[in-house]
This record gives C-alpha cells, sequence and structure tokens, in this order.
C-alpha cells in the first residue's frame, strides 16, 4: 500500500474509489440488506422467520446477506445446542446504529411512494 | 390489479414484495446512485464533472443511475441550447429529501469504517 493509499484509508471518503468505506456502504445497503436489517431492528429472529418477513428474499440470498451482516459486525448469529439447534440473528451495537439510519430512509420512501409513482407516469407520458 | 393488491400500493411496506415501495428503495439506494445523489446535493454538476466526483463509476453506469433518477422524480436534467450544448444535472425537491436521509448514512458509513474493518479482521481469524 502506498502512502497515498494510506492516507486515504484512513480518512474514510466513500466518493473514492479505493477507500474501504464503499464496501461498507454496500453490505448494509444491498436490496435484502436494508431489509434484514430494519427487521432485526424489530428484535431478534430465527432464520425462517426473518425469511417469512422479509418477503421475496430466496434462502441462498438470505444466507449470503446474514453472513457479510456477521462478517461486517452488524448482526450477532448465536446458535443454542438444543436438538434441533436453534439459531437465533439479532442486531449488535454497530447494526443498530445502522439500522437508526436506515429506518428513515425506508419510511421515507414509503411515504413519498406516490409522488415517484406520479414522475414515473409523467416521465412515460413525454 | 386485485383489491389485496390495490390496497397494498395504497399502504406502502418495504417488506411486501409487491410493493412498489420496494423499487423505490433501489433507485436511490444502488450503488452509484447514493453518491449521485450525495454529489448532487453539493450543488448542480455536468456530467463529466459528476463522474469525476463520484470516483470510479463508468460512463454507462453514471448515465444508466441519472436516467433512472430522472425518471423516479429524484434530478433534474436542463440542456441549453447553446453549441456546444450544455447539459446540467440537479436534484429536485424529492431528490434533496432522498439526499437528507442518505448523507447521514454515508457519514456514518465513513466515521464507522474502522469498527467494520476490525469486525473483519476478527471474521477471518475465527
Amino acid at each position: 500500500m502506498t502512502a497515498m493509499e494510506e492516507f486515504e484509508e484512513l480518512v474514510a471518503d466513500v466518493f473514492s474509489r479505493k477507500c474501504t468505506s464503499r464496501t461498507v456502504l454496500e453490505t448494509i445497503t444491498g436490496r435484502w440488506a436494508i431489509l434484514a436489517i430494519a427487521a432485526l431492528h424489530e428484535g431478534p429472529y430465527r432464520f425462517n422467520a426473518l425469511r417469512r418477513r422479509v418477503d421475496g428474499v430466496s434462502e441462498k440470498m438470505l444466507s449470503q446477506t446474514l453472513q457479510a451482516l456477521e462478517r461486517d459486525g452488524m448482526v450477532l448469529r448465536e446458535a443454542e445446542h438444543t436438538i434441533p439447534p436453534r439459531v437465533e440473528y439479532s442486531l449488535t451495537p454497530l447494526g443498530r446504529e445502522a439500522a437508526e439510519r436506515l429506518l428513515p430512509l425506508l419510511a421515507w420512501t414509503e411515504e413519498r411512494m406516490p409522488e415517484v409513482v406520479a414522475a414515473r407516469e409523467r416521465h412515460e407520458e413525454r
């Protein structure tokens, strides 16, 4: 790593293609990650219940999403040694912080959906 | 459209796979869309200047991103009838609202990057 790259690592700047912060942003703003984080903000979930909550996600995609969130320190995966094993997912304090920044975006998206639909219709008419 | 689908259209719920709000969320949380919206929050940009600001984006991807944001009513594209034509992009009031919800997320991502990097390192060591 060059001195300049090291400097860029320290001063996080999502606009810079070399900055690691971009990969963080991509982990938490992925299509399914946003919804999984928002769901887990409601409380811990077991895999299948979370899959039902995040309507439309495949088993594979949810599994990959949770693995990436776990790797990035946002989600905690806890397995109880029962038969059958009970695995629960919850947000870490870091994941909760991410959720707190994502929820206003989700609420806004739901609230403003009619305006966006209207804009799309105007655009199609042009 | 069934009565149930119409109801779901009215009560926006990003958790529902049928809800249009999900497509809105995807427009504004795409990899390049987040950065383009954040850049345009600084002020209007011409295409090439915006491309330099959003470091690493290809001409094709930025063009597609701006088209989707324009369609969804977030970005205004204004062409002046000069030779050569001068095309400027800016946020609409709706786009500015989206930016106001995205900027805290970007700032948080930059701020918390070291914790995420540390989590990744712990994860690799396991």
